[in-house]
């Protein structure tokens, strides 16, 4: 065996890991989602996550994968699919093509993931077939290509690291166009409807903090030099950052920690160092986390009283991705910007605003191309087969009207005695 | 330090790593199967999982890894109890054997999860310690010994990657047996007995489907190559695959898209690629994780009345288990059986029917033998201290029962206004 | 590249792959403390975790990090603050820094988990923020550099190998003086105050114990010549048999299974195993396993009625902390001293009392030095802001105090026909 030979093989471990971490997110968003919408929903809402993923994982496969990655022209592959052909622009590194698939796959799963926020507790389980299918074969592989894999956002140095802009902003833009066609959930203009399990999302946003190492940490696709634990360290802070800056936002405005607004400032805050953890230093990840907890408290309130945007997908991956990507054309350090190869320095390191150009070019191209085929696709769905259930379906739930069954048979609460003694203990020592 | 010491150190931690995953499937277990179960039984068969757990470790150790690995003779080892002793059938891997012994455990407790489904909701605490201790010292390391230690299973070329039919397909037969033996839990006659939080089986099925990557890619006990690249990748495309046959057949079957249908044939299609996964091309991957969705699908309707098995652990595991080991006998490529060297290439690749039948062979002598011994314990404890606990505690649930406490004290639902708000607005809506 | 560049390179991969493990924890200690908790404070006991972590992060990077590991004297270091300057008590590892630090997080993060068991239900969101800055800045450096970091107790010779002591009795010494000093919840005096959901608490326990994998085997910082997985071994053996004691004690003492006893004996084993795991041989592991089930059992019950201490965060933590830190005093084999390098024999190896009494000597500091710090920074909170909520707040729950919405709104009991086709199933049963 030859040296190189075992550092091929441990990287492509690494990968691996890496795209199981990412892979969980899957597990992460669907805890997440299922929280913060209603228990009616909530079979439908855990079990369209094993279905996205499974259309993700044959289409990426077959269509994907090749037009994002495969050898071809400089705006799509011609070749790859189903795993055959070229795949140059993967070259740089030497790990097997298997899991060079699956780590990127892992990355569209994700993005996808996203985009079913805006279609929550409305649409029919087909569209999710439907478009699902054309998000991951057509949409991601565009604006992927032009980052990634040799088209022309690459070649001007956009530095997107993992994805702020190709994997986030994609699904919040796409999640945003959704919520739109779809209009409101019935009751929506008249109170917030709110989810039915805290714990839940909780615990998913916990799980997508954690699996988050995967996504940037892992897309060195490499462990030489040890450069891959830095952006651990770096993704690490931010994220600590941005949960403690949504709670200090939200205590300053409304009195209490809330909760919702945490979790989404962790998220924030992870959508936006995803650009910029390979490129900038701790104390400016600090600063890009801690003002992405913030900014998203603010969006999300703007934009709820026009938009149906269930789990504020554009707030927290839109516009949080937004933010990274231009992030890195004020933070980007000149000592990381030489690491990595990518890119110039940023605003505040003396590099002009060349970089910030570069990063909002890559902004404004994702927007564009999104929001453009996301709408001609949707809409033709929605004029032919309907994008939206019945209302008696939406008043029965999801669970009842695409699945035959309720998720739930709880037991009813069984604590007024304890709860009468807590009540006793209390006024005894008021009398005491 | 010698490049060769560091291979070994580097495949010692990617089996520990494999290891990890394989345990983690007892929390996926432990939540599929609370869920598909009613709430009054919660925390008893969550905790059984512990337990169960607790004691595979302890009785694969003291005894069952030696019966399996140990030196001695085609049948049985007669040495290696408490890890003590010669292994010379596993000396084809130089990790150490600590981390051996600890991926075996993870199989073995697996294939005792899946027993447990046919134990459900009315066997007592005391015969999960009695059988789970029977099943990990005696049952299972005959028929893993046959196939993977050299015993004649293995000499013959059976093709059984990491367990279709020695973990699988030994669980859904015990699992059979115990629930014919059991009889079926009152009500089961007049009506389904539904479970009680889907939300926990979802996320159960994904956890089960992530960490899975650990028992097929982790069996190859080494990342020399990238080949356990390969075998992640028919992994996921399988189970993908499963998941969309599932949810077909029960659109076509049922009109709606059954969730627990779905769960069952991730899980079928996992069982399934279980054998195969390093003996079959991509595609034939997508052929057999689709067919094992719809075979479960089919088979769990046709018991359904016959036997109460409340998990479908016969339907998913067993005959998916059998399909799976099949299925190399037709789809294992020669490409693919020369970089495992096991076996032969199947029928559709012109191999014949050699490989077929030994494949049929193993099904036969694992279903023959894990029967005959489950029925014979199980029947001597039904006849002595009894499998099955009183009609009352049946009734009353095991959580009181046997653990003395209810496992749940959740609020009373709280959003009868919320529902009238969506109702007016509908009303409005309506008037409009 | 050279060998020992990748040899680096594996150890940080490895070493990054635990502290993931380790900070997943976090999500083990949130599911458990949530089930174990009342429903109207899960949200606030959930949520806590990400502000906990979040803090964690950020004062350790600042300041908690430098003072344990940087260079400075033999009480705190005076260097290493943001990660600046020198950290020569590292330097026998030659993993990136980043790493070494984010390992080191995450047991900080830990022990400031398991000192929240004392403030749970009832101390203000405010405390968490203060006293958690204060404990993971200025208390656990203290005792982890004593120990860990050229410190007296590592210069006598003190075996804690991941952190019976360093971690876990810090954790609960300062649980129990919150719990004093907080006083008993409402009610807590008449009747025991049980959680909401037992569910979470068994899953938050089973991530615990894998997780715990990342503490102990990770604790070596390196794959080199595959000890980790001796590790990884003898702290399975003792976990499982730390489950097993906790069941025959509630068995013998109660005649139930009771479910949190037995998920405290699997978390007072691993905390015993966790000083002991590198020293001991696998049958001693279950026997310090199995004590410390029993042992926990014991203090449980025992200190129930003194303080209100709703996690048993003293007895799982402190006591089997205790018991583990002078359980290598007894067990530690010459062998494994050898393989370590730190310490002598135990009493039973023929070592006398000197290793028992450099164990007893650090168990005596860290109790003294977390006391009396706790004590007095939490009576100066308690004398200004105040620690304790208000009553009303505390009747309505910390969930609607603390951060304006409740955590639940589950559905109704929908399965009352349900349990009357049982009855009348069984009445059938009766006449015939």
């Amino acid at each position: 065996m030859k040296l190189e030979q075992l550092a091929i093989s441990v990287d492509t471990f690494y990968v691996l890991f890496a795209a199981l971490l990412v892979f969980t997110m899957q597990i992460g968003f669907l805890l997440l989602e299922t929280g913060m919408l209603r228990a009616k929903n909530a079979g439908h809402v855990a079990v369209k996550q094993i279905i996205s993923f499974s259309v993700a994982a044959l289409a990426f496969w077959a269509i994907g994968f090749g037009l994002t990655f495969g050898d071809g022209n400089s705006i799509i592959g011609t070749e790859g699919f189903f795993l055959q052909g070229g795949f140059s622009s993967l070259d740089w590194s030497n790990i097997t093509i298997d899991v060079k698939f699956l780590f990127q796959l892992s990355f569209v799963a994700v993005s996808l993931a996203i985009a079913w926020g805006g279609f929550a507790e409305r649409a029919k389980l087909s569209v999710y077939l439907l478009f699902g299918t054309f998000f991951v074969a057509i949409i991601y592989p565009i604006i992927a290509r032009s980052v990634w894999a040799g088209g022309f956002l690459g070649s001007l140095g956009m530095q997107d690291f993992a994805g702020s802009t190709v994997v986030h902003l994609q699904g919040g833009i796409a999640a945003l166009v959704a919520a739109l066609l779809l209009k409101k959930r019935i009751g929506a203009e008249k109170t917030p409807l709110l989810g039915h399990n805290v714990i839940y999302s909780v615990v998913g946003a916990f799980i997508l903090w954690l699996c988050w190492f995967g996504f940037n940490a892992g897309s060195t696709l490499t462990i030489a030099d040890g450069f891959f634990s830095y952006v651990a360290l770096t993704t690490l802070l931010a994220t600590a950052a941005g949960a403690l800056g949504a709670l200090a936002i939200s205590f300053w405005h409304r009195r209490v920690a809330d909760i919702p607004s945490i979790i989404n400032g962790v998220l924030a805050a992870l959508v936006a160092i995803t650009a910029a953890c390979a490129f900038v230093e701790p104390w400016a990840a600090v600063v890009i986390g801690f003002l992405a907890g913030v900014i998203t408290y603010g969006t999300s309130i703007l934009l709820a009283s026009r938009v149906d945007d269930p789990l504020c997908a554009f707030s927290v991956h839109g516009v949080a991705g937004i933010w990274g990507t231009l992030a890195t054309g004020f933070f980007a350090s000149p000592r990381l910007v030489e690491i990595t190869g990518i890119g110039q320095a940023g605003l505040f390191y003396g590099g002009g605003f060349t970089q910030l150009g570069v990063q909002a070019l890559g902004v404004v191209f994702a927007v564009v191309i999104v929001s453009v085929l996301s709408y001609a696709f949707l809409k033709v769905l929605d004029l032919t087969i309907g994008l939206r259930i019945t209302r008696e379906d939406e008043l029965r739930g999801l669970d009842v009207a695409e699945h035959g069954q309720s998720s739930y048979d709880l037991p009813a609460p069984v604590s007024k005695e304890l709860r009468m003694v807590e009540e006793e203990d209390l006024s005894n020592e008021r009398v005491n």
